[in-house]
């Protein structure tokens, strides 16, 4: 086999067999195909696609160039969520204990943020004390304990998609969707859970900007799951506002407590219980998604969800007795025009957090837990001249630049028109 | 400017403008583009194509990345012509010498052969002395004293050329019409030529298999030629079956004689005076092409050419006084059948005449200069069963697989229909 002649027949506009793309992905990673055919190949695949059982292919070879998690020694049914990323998006800190709560074996790998969407690690690294890594045994006892544990990525999980990442990072080649699909896919699939619900974002804030591509991604990572004998399913969400009340580490966190408290955020709420009440029926916990709806619900208002969220924070050395600390400076951004929040762009309000020092523009970037931006008014409220429409928290000297930005991202108008939250649920 | 960027428009069907066409030319010459970044680029060029305008842009990025080469203390007309590539394809030898004849300067830098196809320089340097390269002004000086020099590519020409296309080799981009039109005339222009005809080689043997996109490739590099200044013109010519009798470094030198002697085959002699003919007239030199025509075929009887041509060898060190010599080893391939020749398949021939010795599979193989083909039945010959089709020639043992090849090549039919050697002439 050979890789000029691989690229070629993609180049054509031909499907691509298994021997030939498990062959790309392990003489790739063992360096004997170069970087410049990689990216290549890659172009062609942007340009002529491949098919759903091309990406199967794909998805299997990426996951199979480094270990697979092995979940067995956990008793019951594993379960995973995944989001596509998006601005406030602090659902796994809610869905993940309300599934544990509900009995299900919730070991979960999350990864870190990067540009304007966070990443639940970063979150969880702002509580005091609180472990990221565990052992193995740590991490599958503790699941066995109290049924969740959040970690970050550990082990040699997917180096393929490593590679591949990086590299699609620097040449053009990020935005295909079977190479978006394969990649998702074969990191959630290596840290092994049974069945596994994907929060696909779309709008503004998320990867996705269109919903015609973002139900092609779900259709076709729903298609792969399956396809490896996993039960997986797809919820398309909005992030064309940010989610809940906040923006960065620490604010999410607390908001996620109050969440947890059942005062949480009608948006963030209803996702949150959406997202749990179908995984927990498609891990078939429940006869019908009503009543899965219905224990989820019970859930978040027995504080039964609150206290795994507790147990958890406690086995992991985490200690949280109070709110977490906000930075010391504060902002307040004010209306300068009378009538209602049409829309809070997402993608400034998390360009601007990561301006105060909430996310990373690079992989080197300290993040700044502290900081971030509470958001007061919300689409669909009204508001009067001079009124107050966020508070900006940092640690640094705050620029015009960000202040502009977040004032750019309240569209203030007449009317407002509600959209759906959720936008389509996608099964196999 | 940012080369991500770069390759995102033209992954996305944009148009390049000039700024980004140079800058992506100078920063890959210099290193800070990366070989993954610029394969990437050319996989979007493959696929999605440059107009006209971008390619001359290209072209003109990439002749300017190194030296041009100065002809202007040469008198007179300074003339070029360029093949891409044939089996058998010695035309060079006979036209610029012809050329030569009628007072045209023919001040010529060729290439060497890889694959199947041969190279005029190494044909030259099976001439005993025979010297290829020459110091600027010996070359500059030769030809204002005997109007031709025939040397090897000396300087800085066209590094960006060099890179590119070692790049392009082993990542599946080099079937690209843009791309070979830019590479082909970078070359060209360097070489500082003002009037220049393309033999663009159609058919088995050829780089371009069809007529279609070998018009598409003449086009384009005749349209880019004149936005440069020059005056260049295209002639399509087949490449189904090899040019001539012989294929192999000294036998071609052996028939560019006898053809410049009047004695040479019906298909070579015919391109060889249409080519000159057509560059002749193109250049100012006649009034009409059919005046051209008439002064080229003198010339050919009447030893000009022949001349010119001895006096180029005896110039640059030759020393040619009887027929280069074959090789010591020679074997008759016979016809099974009988019948007429209807066709001999050039790319066969061309690899049975690589595998004898006569070409290079890689860059660094050495060349067997007096091996290879003479071939003694043409297209429209009858053949009796045993009857002489071929001789080989050469130093090694022969293998089955060759000799197998080339009894192959041989197509033998009850009739035959000839085909046109001139498919086409393109004019600017």
């Amino acid at each position: 086999m050979n890789i000029i002649e691989i690229i070629e027949k993609k180049r054509d506009k031909q499907k691509l067999t298994k021997a030939e793309i498990n062959y790309f992905i392990s003489d790739y990673v063992n360096g004997k195909i170069k970087d410049y055919q990689a990216s290549s190949l890659l172009m062609a695949i942007c340009l002529n696609g491949m098919d759903e059982e091309e990406t199967t292919i794909l998805t299997e070879a990426m996951l199979n160039s480094g270990d697979i998690f092995d979940l067995s020694k956990i008793e019951g049914i594993k379960v995973d969520k995944h989001s596509t990323g998006g601005v406030g998006d602090k659902v796994t800190l809610i869905v993940a204990p309300l599934l544990a709560s509900l009995g299900l074996k919730v070991a979960k790998m999350s990864g870190r943020g990067l540009g304007h969407t966070g990443g639940t690690i970063d979150k969880l690294e702002g509580i005091p004390g609180f472990q990221t890594s565990l052992t193995k045994d740590q991490f599958i006892n503790q699941v066995n304990d109290i049924s969740l544990a959040i970690i970050g990525q550990t082990g040699n999980l997917v180096p393929a998609d490593k590679m591949l990442y990086a590299l699609r990072d620097v040449t053009g080649t990020v935005s295909s969707i079977p190479l978006i699909a394969s990649s998702i896919m074969s990191k959630k699939l290596a840290s092994g859970a049974e069945v596994i619900i994907l929060d696909v974002k779309v709008g503004k804030g998320a990867f996705m900007k269109t919903v015609k591509e973002a139900i092609e991604l779900a259709n076709l990572m729903v298609k792969i799951g399956t396809n490896i004998g996993r039960k997986v399913m797809a919820i398309l969400t909005s992030m064309d506002s940010p989610l809940g009340n906040s923006v960065g580490n620490n604010l999410e966190v607390n908001e996620a407590l109050l969440t947890l408290k059942g005062k949480g955020a009608i948006d963030l709420t209803s996702i949150s219980i959406e997202i749990s009440a179908h995984l927990a029926y498609l891990a078939g916990k429940f006869e019908s998604l009503k009543m899965a709806r219905q224990k989820v619900e019970e859930n978040l208002k027995n504080g039964k969800a609150l206290n795994s969220f507790i147990q958890m924070i406690k086995a992991q050395g985490g200690n949280l007795t109070k709110d977490l600390e906000k930075a010391s400076k504060h902002y307040s951004i004010n209306a300068k025009i009378k009538g209602v929040v049409s829309a809070i762009d997402s993608l400034k309000i998390g360009q601007a957090a990561m301006l105060l020092g909430a996310g990373r523009m690079t992989k080197e970037d300290e993040i700044d837990y502290k900081a971030g931006i509470i958001i007061n008014k919300k689409p669909g409220d009204k508001i009067e001249v001079n009124e107050n429409l966020c508070d900006l928290y940092t640690n640094k000297e705050l620029n015009d630049e960000v202040k502009e930005l977040v004032e750019s991202a309240f569209h203030i108008a007449k009317s407002y028109k509600e959209e759906p939250l959720i936008i389509k649920i996608i099964e196999s």
